[in-house]
């Protein structure tokens, strides 16, 4: 998506091979406008899906997927994360690894919210070792809800996520992705 | 706002005299039409307030303070919540006690997004006893920015929030007005 690889190109940080900050439009400061056209951008690329409701995980995805949930006219789930294992009955869980913070949490969601005619359409800001993004995978398909696609804002393709997600079988539409990071250098894959 | 309390008694649920689920429509399962109003009911209440910036806590109130900065066509900043004092000299904090998870955390805000003739709208889910909006207004004046107004979702009126803003000399618009919950019923203050 053009829009968002200028933004990265004029605003992101690049602070080593691995870490790109988005702090200023995404992540820290929240450009509204931005996240509007992301989630008009998401909508079109996957209005023949019938998703039935757009999935996010707490929290930098909320504000791009309640644009791409009001683009398609369904409801956003936020998949909350839990640092500890409470037993709620009503709830489905599932243990994700966060490499970034390394913490370990258990993402979960209430079973009212999900059911087994759900197309899932799941979004996150970034894609990276696709552990987050398989967490959510796993949760839709617990409550035996299909997931009907996976968008990502930022791609860093030179990690394993991608194809993590293809082998599970998952389309994974990203807006930008990018090849190459190094302090002061991002290069997209597509340049 | 006529709608969210229409909202509120149609799918609120009241689980004790201080406790609210509002799990279907703004903390869990999120209703992005229901946002987008609600952003723009909090943008025509503090339209002639010179507002610059909305901030939010995370994570709850990203998705109505993203649809309110956007109808007020500035930027969002997600105040973000830190369980780990990590010294990072570029940021503001201030410590929060959360009454309902009983966890400390530093509020925290990179001071990139914030400068001395920021006018700031916060806008938060809920009001209880006022400690989050609290800590977001020591934040704000941390910086040197204004607090021009505090938008809520969700007023407990019964509890001691309101009083403490005001005391501190700061308006607050409520959307909606609690005055009493016990299980199975909710009480708006302006029925």
């Amino acid at each position: 998506m053009k829009l968002l690889k200028e933004k990265i190109r004029q605003e992101g940080v690049a602070l080593s091979d691995s870490i790109l900050k988005v702090d200023s439009f995404i992540n820290h400061q929240v450009d509204p406008d931005l996240m509007r056209q992301i989630g008009e951008d998401f909508a079109e690329h996957f209005k023949d899906q019938g998703i039935t409701k757009v999935f996010t995980i707490e929290s930098s995805g909320i504000a791009p997927a309640v644009y791409t949930a009001m683009s398609l006219n369904v409801p956003m789930v936020i998949l909350k994360k839990q640092t500890s294992k409470i037993l709620q009955t009503d709830v489905w869980q599932t243990e994700v690894l966060s490499y970034t913070k390394n913490i370990r949490y258990d993402l979960t969601l209430a079973k009212n919210y999900v059911n087994k005619k759900d197309q899932i359409l799941i979004i996150d800001d970034f894609l990276a070792s696709g552990e987050a993004a398989a967490a959510a995978i796993r949760l839709t398909e617990q409550a035996g809800a299909t997931v009907a696609g996976i968008g990502i804002l930022i791609e860093k393709s030179f990690q394993s996520g991608r194809g993590r997600l293809e082998e599970l079988g998952f389309e994974v539409y990203s807006q930008a992705r990018i090849s190459r990071l190094a302090k002061d250098t991002i290069e997209f894959a597509d340049d």
